[in-house]
């Protein structure tokens, strides 16, 4: 179904798609908001969650912490409704434009995930970096929706 | 100058910039053009890139292919000036939104190198997937441009 990578040519300038998955036998995706544009998340596909995604016009991730597909929303309830999916010029990464209405993308409850900003010029060696919180309105409260599901967050 | 990563509670909802690199010391990176919300690239940064492109305020990353700091722009002269770096809620990506005028920041020669659409629905498992372009004008020529530079496209 993928077509095998054997010609940097074709797999810049064709047409089919042959994905490049990392040795972990991943591909970094993308998504955002068809509305807005903005930036939701940052996540991975394995071959399969790719190929249910494209099927489904459902987002389907694989999940690094939980070592599963992981269906977007199958907790939460905010499905993500795939508009489109572009690959990028050597193919090893994903843009997802999805549509989740008025719900959250994010597990900390946000809508995006990218909700604090890095400040720009000189850093300190000395100091940390004081970041700037763009969102400060959750949607939903995790502790009641995801109950004891385990926190995806690592250190 | 980076916050040891110590404490999840911290690292989501927390002040401080305590980004995880991954097992190859590299963060991804989502670009996007700042007047438009256009994804233009994904790439990766090391730490290195990361204090340079807040510091400089123009965007650095750490080539995968050519093992080394790469200051974007550099040879094709299509420089990113940040505008705003963005960290998700496990501080394991970042956004950079950037300007980069009329310019590219494709390889290839595109403006964003997320220009061909994969179609949605039933996949059939003996063929390959046909993709669409969505941009067809390139806005450089990769030869006249790169010259003898080495393609960093890998299979």
């Amino acid at each position: 179904m993928f077509k095998k990578r054997h010609n940097i040519k074709e797999i810049e300038e064709g047409k089919y798609l042959s994905p490049k998955f990392d040795e972990n036998g991943l591909i970094p995706v993308i998504t955002t908001d068809f509305k807005t544009g903005d930036i939701l998340m940052h996540a991975y596909m394995n071959s399969e969650a790719l190929k249910k995604t494209i099927e489904t016009k459902e987002a389907h991730y694989w999940s690094r912490s939980r070592k599963k597909i992981w269906r977007k929303g199958q907790v939460s309830g905010f499905i993500q409704k795939v508009i489109e999916i572009r690959i990028d010029d050597d193919q090893d990464s994903v843009w997802l434009s999805i549509d989740i209405g008025n719900g959250a993308s994010c597990h900390v409850g946000y809508r995006s995930c990218f909700y604090r900003s890095i400040p720009l010029g000189k850093i300190n060696d000395e100091e940390e970096v004081k970041m700037e919180f763009k969102d400060k309105i959750k949607i939903f409260d995790p502790k009641k929706v995801y109950k004891d599901e385990p926190n995806p967050t690592k250190l």
